[in-house]
């Protein structure tokens, strides 16, 4: 019922805001035995870190993981895994104005209706820096996903109006951009949008895209608990996240049924394949073995230095400047979260779908 | 874990196969103290039952719902309540040949790829005869709403490339056509693309709009449990569903931060509003007290009857023609799904915002 | 959140009272190719038919379940079993005089608070038909045990002041004993109490032990979901049941170490065992292997003949007789019902415990 | 599904070693505004804090709690409260003995058949330092129930064979007793009676009771989530509880109907008592207003000095000694985790309750 905890099997508990002492995440439900070290998760961590590109914020983060329960030897035990990153950065500086009146587009107005009041410093819990949390969570949870041979990888599809060319992007070039564009030209492209709409104290949204390889048909149930539905529910809950898609997605309702469908075709290997992947790898809720393709519509960043509109407290209108600099654009921090995201959903999942099956079960037990 | 619940406070459990003895649901959660029969609920079933136009599937169902718990002397008691639609139609036909290979498109494959095996007959539990439950369920749902003043209404806003336009659109001209689309002159349209893809043997897509109004401001919750984050996960479970957008979803990748933020402003009555509502009412994944707008994106049916390449059970490359008549879409009928699983997530989260505020946990105790 | 869901993997959803249209269940979760039928769930329910001796009420019920979905030729497929009992012999009498006061020991009071009015007729929800339900999913839960090496076996070892002689105990003579009692002789005194207890309108209470056997090591959570502290909550869930025990129970609290402590012991066979079993099998919560040996402690019968002093809803002190004929003794037909909660608890954690250790995950995987 | 998570509304997930980093608690859930500090929940720390008595391990532990977030100006958020307590006495001492074997009545075993290996430190996960986490929980869960007018208060009841005298216990003695029991004549003879087992390198359990007062009636659902099946739960899982009772527990096993019921009586007041409380202030699994009372069976410290017989990972019996000083008894260091943990079951369901009425909802939301 709480807002904080995310999963089933794979359960994640997640703490902190902005200016307090620090974001941490609990993991509980992680199989025993997985080599995990604070190296490992923060490489994850360095993905959505500030202050590395003149594309996101300034502020000064090292955001350093350390991990304070569940590991023995280098490997985790089974128990619960508590990992905490300290804010470093929370200087005692004066929230008195902001905390005085809603800022559009965030959580400000609706924390209040929500609690009463709220800790208004630098955004409190409603902050980017949550997904800290996220990424730490899932990176674990990828490490379980490779080692059963699933890779998750995301990367920036869309920056405002520029769209990658497919006959062009390569997986490789992503760590190349400074947007996480996997087709250089259109992140050099985004980049002039991006300078352009800085200097108009203005900010930009985008899509991202993400691709699960490697996932066994089967995984995902009926009904309710489809793997695209729970894919759905993950990635919207990350701030900003307005729309999500799977396989063809929005396209897919101007399309006909005769281009739709995909065909299915015996593969030389014996295997059942699909000719195309407008499904984007899952049928009736359960993974085909095929790619899932999904993509997530990030709304550009609220806080924009221009001059805007609002009502304060007392209830009365008000202009406001936001002051500080911020994140120009979120999507390429953004990139990391929705793989975390998406790895925790699928992990979950492909626990849950080991019941599916007496056979299985009896095969698992009876070894 | 298992796949057919739905809802943590008011739970639902949903059961039942296209060829089976009947569909039904058993709501738990309910408050005490609602009037209802099967009257009621018989209202919202109407709306997706087949046979009622030209564009659906003219197999003869009453869909009759029977209430077998939880009511009464005409009032929900607060316990079990147990709703059952006995399958009439279905006839003891010949599905050895369905049973043999993968329908483009449908579940077959993924199905047997999961439980080793699957009730072929009419698609079993992948049928859409499922959605049965949520209405049954959704209708329970959007009475209790209403008596809190919170109403969830839903229409078909494109079918295939035609588009509803705003200004034509009226909420009292859906129940008008057939399609359920506001705009009757677009609604006029749709049915001429619809009688061309029927002769040609194809099927279409389209979107699905759907408006809460009345919700108070303050229900979902931070981080995982946002109201935009478990709308999605509800709709995206409703079968050929492949998009969701909450406000202007994948139009706000598009815009800059200074269109997309939505200014507060004081109304005459003392209380704060939004001059636009880009952000489809909702704030940080909590409602905001403007309207709740969202859109699904549902596929083409995929069962046509034009000649398909498919594969068989003995791992054959072969061609099939779908027989009997289909629905040659889905979005009319599919409507009211929306709306059941829309009214069914928010009446859940509203439930869980009553505790967010220690002063409001008090003045229920000591009223 | 709702009262009548159990289970997380194998999820049951109940409902149903007792002079309604009947009584039923909802089993999602179970895994697809187990064999069952109508027959082989009614063979359990059998167990807990009223009218079979003359320590129970003499209502006629022929109980007979019906399967409403999740069975093809013969299997379960993996998606939910719908199971229904309809009442037979609610007849329509008049409860006007019930429904006016609060019978001591029974729910109506309480139901009366929480909900502000009750289905009166019979007990309504609160009546012990409810347990059908139970009973039907654990027969269910008891079979896939079954497929696995695990068997739950329940009987009477106390029957008020009369308790089993462990040494003359054999469980063939269960089904011999009216009373459940797997020793003859003291079945027999038992009999003469509860004659005695019957001519003076009175009931009596019992405890009933129940031992699982088969169930690997390493089943069970740490802290809070541990094997028996779920099985507590199942066995307290059942009407009646005021007191669990795992292993030594309540003996153990005056015990000493060096006299409770299980030594463990290498066998023959290279196994581990334990010298002793005052643990009941679970060590940590963790299952170790051994027998788990449980014990539920169940109230006398609250609806008994005598005049009895309670109140009305118009607040005033009366006195009563209950009228109709009553189970003088609930403990034999609640034998079958521990067992279900048992097997339903079990069954739960043996799939949760499936995730424990990579290495097990990546056998299932990579087989 | 994962076993260190607690609660649905209130909802607690804990974390940490014995010889870890530290031990700690996230608290999602609850409401915003309760007035909370570390000097707050440190009090109810202090309770269970090693070494006060001579009958407790002399570990040298401050057990010091921090809270990193959740806090705002002195009052809840609303979102996740972070607390930890560093494990300052955790030295690097060799434990490469306890590493090889198992011992009796420890976890040891079914960590090392669950997970494949442990973290043998002290006890690692299953040390009873993990209580640490339940009771920071617990003392907010309690602070939140004193602002709704409910206590939770538990005391030791037995001591091995020493009983308290009902005649003589005052609540007000048992802060003045080391064992905490509410009858000091009792207390010094348990204290005797530990003394004599401390020389025989033994060790001893005892009986836990535990009341609360305040709760409405009305708490608690029928069926699976009946309110003394809950506390069940959460008080059989706290490690060395062997037995749960409810009201008279074992005992209304032996009594008969006419002793057990409780009459109902008008107050002058005009409200609706019992005369007697056997039921212990829950029907049908609903809170009736009056005081619930609990018990719990703890069994004596497996950890003796003693020569023991056990088996070690090679699978060979043999004699150990376990070095070092343990509590020579449980009970009164369990006496503030059973309060802890019927608190937050007790606040859960309390929280669930609030949507049972109709009528009261409505009465919430249009106030």
């Amino acid at each position: 019922m709480a807002g904080s905890v995310f999963g089933k099997h794979f359960q994640v508990s997640t703490w902190g805001e902005s200016h307090g002492k620090g974001i941490g995440v609990v993991v509980d439900g992680c199989p025993a035995g997985l080599s995990l070290s604070e190296q490992i998760v923060q490489k994850y961590l360095d993905r959505r870190k500030p202050g590395q590109t003149r594309y996101s914020t300034p502020r000064k983060e090292a955001d350093e993981v350390e991990i304070l329960s569940g590991i023995f030897e280098g490997k985790t035990t089974g128990t619960p895994i508590s990992m905490v990153v300290y804010n470093t950065s929370q200087r005692s500086k004066d929230y008195s104005e902001i905390a005085e009146y809603f800022r559009p587009g965030h959580a400000d107005y609706t924390f209040d209706q929500k609690y009463g009041f709220r800790d208004y410093r630098g955004g409190g819990r409603s902050s980017g820096r949550e997904t800290i949390s996220r990424v730490a969570a899932g990176a674990v949870a990828s490490e379980v996903l490779k080692s059963l041979g699933v890779t998750v990888a995301a990367y920036s599809k869309e920056i405002g109006c520029i769209k990658i060319d497919e006959t062009k992007a390569e997986l490789g070039n992503i760590m190349k951009s400074p947007l996480y564009m996997p087709d250089l030209e259109a992140s050099r492209k985004a980049e002039l949008l991006l300078e352009q709409k800085m200097k108009e104290q203005d900010s930009v949204g985008g899509v991202i895209e993400c691709i699960i390889k490697g996932l066994p048909a089967g995984v995902g149930d009926p009904v309710f608990e489809k793997l695209d539905a729970n894919l759905a529910k993950a990635v919207m809950s990350i701030g900003a996240v307005k729309g999500f898609e799977i396989g063809d997605g929005f396209a897919a309702a101007k399309s006909f049924g005769s281009e739709n469908n995909d065909a299915f075709v015996m593969k030389e290997n014996g295997s059942v394949a699909k000719m195309t992947n407008h499904a984007g790898g899952i049928l009736g809720g359960i993974s085909d073995g095929s790619d899932i393709v999904l993509r997530a519509a990030v709304k550009p960043t609220p806080s924009i230095a221009r001059t805007q509109k609002t009502v304060n407290r007392q209830g009365q209108d008000i202009e406001i400047n936001i002051r500080g600099r911020h994140d120009p654009i979120i999507v390429p921090r953004a990139v990391v979260v929705v793989e975390s995201m998406a790895a925790l959903t699928v992990l979950d999942m492909l626990f849950v779908s080991m019941t599916s099956n007496l056979d299985a079960v009896k095969r698992f037990f009876y070894r």
